[in-house]
């Protein structure tokens, strides 16, 4: 795990600006490896790493990792030093760890093996990303700029690990994000003794975010249900049937939930209140009537709703009321089919390497940008797997670990995922 | 007007510890004119002023005004310093001239003038309390100390000046309040993609608010209207027949509203939210479920709604949902028959001083503590009027003003007043 150990070593903070040597550190060691590979500064402050196996293959996989990492800090709740690696207890500790470098290298050294051993039939991309952490302002411009270099048949996603029943955790696709800041005003604040003629903003907001939502959090906006489409396979993700410790469960979210969970996570779209803000909020009482109101909301989206639609049907929504709306986030759900040829590979190659059957999820419950990069790129067939991290590793927290068993398994289980998408491509 | 002055001078602000100066000024000046007058200190830092006048007469009148004055902040919007009087066209400005030193010394100049004509045919006591504008914090607990010395008949309250019609404003009675703070909250935040099966505090505690009130404005607890009493003559309160100007309405609130308003206003009793908070309110997009949320509300109640009922019933109704709930306020609201002795000597008083017909409001659409003053002290008849100052006279705000002239008519009212109760007693 020497190498491992050489990039986890790199501070990469990329929100302190921190990535420039991570980026140098594997350009060099790809290169070494014989990969071609160059750092490509776009407007980012932190390189984009890319890279290119050619082994005259009919297929390509393009894999996406990134090498930048969360800041450090709280340091006094690190047991070990975040950026010195330490082996204890069969665990590796440091900041990345898990996310993504542990991923990114463990992949890194199986192609390479593939590949001095002449067994590597499908042709490689790299991409590496150095701002993943912070939002990854200029991901979507940059794929816009390298789409003809960038060109592949199927795109390996950042790595998901081990899911919560312990198998190994194949996700096909993302759910879609609608997030925005609805506000309304009146000129001022007023004594509250005028609540019989005056306008409250707060409770025109709440009126309005009563006709948006259900009580049975079933969503209001027009048409929001049209078009999702429930896969077959979230039946399968009962978790009594999967052997969930439901303890777990309720660890992590702090309360008892049914048995249904992860079925409900994959399949519902949502509207949930991020904050919410208006009036006096200080001790004791101020008798007032609030001149502003304003909420956060992010909507997720499940395929095949169509974020852009439904932002403009909740635009009409709040322009009939007069309020004021920002959109702060737009993102389109994508899901890949669970027979397509990288799904495939990455099912049986998972089975072969942990004699288990992996966990696959037709998307995430959270949100990522994989439909901009199929429609940037062309590419349809997107899916994630192929990591060493576990639902305990403390990602973004402190003491972020991998175990080193699921280090040489993730290894392995890419050599025999890149061996399974040769031969079928 | 020199004797107004000098207790203009005086500085009492009470939120800064000032009073003790214009209490000892009070009653000095009470004494040389030959009343009963003295200082107790009670629980608050600024003395209660308590005098006596006993002309022998069948009734006693109880004059309640407070001497301490609001801040004086900001200072650079001041156009004449706020301690020193001064006046400017046909203005007399400085602190409190208004609220309340104004109201005080021309009410004690008229009884001093009727007391030396022999004319003074209802006995006469005095509350000056020091601590009004900081929320009378000891006064309930100095009034039921000291129920005995301040039986009377009837009381006088502080002063209500001019309406927004511009004739004298008698307001017979003061409307309830309930002032509470609901919270609820989970374990702990979460990331949003969670929302399909976590438990938002937010969504939860505006089911409850909706429950709460209807989009109509109708407070939905149980009972709410049943004990309403609607006085007859709110239908007198159209702003066209009292000849309001509605564009002063209308710069005072900030948006037009209707005919009807001052009905509304006194009639209608509200659920106002004051204030509400939870989850993230920064800059930009957070995805979190939040894990606490609450809201301030009061409720505005009007005779013979009762807060101790309302407020049983509210908890009920915070218990179910497993909310928690602190009370921040409950005041019973309270009203003197248009009939009374007190409410006809007002009127006609008003009526003989203007030659116009006064404003009479059955309840202000403000709050104040009438009913536990009734009950305190046994008295049945409480009713406001008698004051110098006018809507626009800048009340707790820079440049406080009174008209030179409303200082001496409010003093002819006094005197008219004083008259018509002792002869109908």
């Amino acid at each position: 795990m020497e190498d491992l150990f050489s990039l986890l070593r790199i501070d990469s903070q990329s929100a302190k600006g921190k990535g420039a040597e991570a980026a140098k550190f594997l350009v060099d060691y790809m290169k070494n490896k014989g990969i071609e590979a160059e750092e490509i500064r776009h407007k980012s402050v932190n390189p984009y790493v890319v890279g290119e196996l050619n082994v005259g293959a009919a297929k390509t996989l393009l894999i996406y990792n990134h090498y930048d990492i969360q800041p450090v800090e709280p340091l006094e709740r690190w047991e070990t030093d975040p950026l010195t690696p330490t082996i204890k207890e069969g665990k590796v500790i440091a900041r990345g760890v898990a996310d993504d470098k542990g991923a990114l290298m463990a992949r890194l050294e199986s192609v390479i093996s593939l590949y001095k051993e002449g067994k590597l039939k499908v042709n490689l991309k790299f991409l590496y990303e150095g701002e993943e952490e912070i939002g990854s302002p200029y991901m979507a411009s940059f794929l816009t700029d390298n789409a003809k270099r960038l060109k592949a048949n199927y795109v390996l996603w950042e790595g998901a690990g081990k899911g919560p029943n312990g198998a190994p955790q194949i996700v096909l696709g993302v759910k879609g994000l609608i997030y925005v800041e609805i506000r309304t005003e009146t000129p001022k604040d007023l004594h509250s003794m005028y609540a019989p003629v005056a306008r409250n903003p707060v409770w025109e907001l709440l009126n309005f975010l009563n006709e948006l939502r259900g009580e049975d959090g079933k969503v209001k906006i027009p048409g929001f249900y049209d078009d999702v489409v429930v896969p077959p396979s979230v039946e399968g993700l009962y978790a009594s049937k999967l052997g969930i410790d439901m303890k777990t469960v309720e660890r992590a979210l702090g309360y008892r939930v049914g048995d249904d969970f992860l079925v409900k996570l994959v399949r519902d779209p949502t509207c949930n209140i991020d904050g919410i803000q208006a009036g006096y909020v200080g001790e004791g009482s101020k008798t007032v009537i609030p001149s502003s109101a304003f909420v956060k909301i992010d909507f997720r989206l499940v395929p095949r709703q169509r974020a852009k639609d439904l932002l403009a049907k909740l635009r009409e929504m709040v322009d009939r009321k007069g309020f004021k709306m920002m959109v702060l986030g737009e993102v389109e759900p994508f899901r890949t089919c669970e027979d397509s040829e990288i799904s495939k590979a990455l099912i049986e190659s998972a089975k072969e390497t942990y004699f288990v059957e992996p966990l696959v999820l037709p998307n995430s419950p959270g949100t990522g940008p994989m439909a901009s990069v199929s429609n940037m790129l062309g590419i349809r067939q997107i899916a994630d797997g192929v990591g060493p991290d576990n639902p305990e590793s403390n990602i973004h927290s402190f003491n972020e670990f991998i175990y080193k068993r699921d280090y040489d398994l993730c290894k392995e289980w890419m050599t025999n995922f890149l061996r399974r998408l040769g031969s079928q491509a």
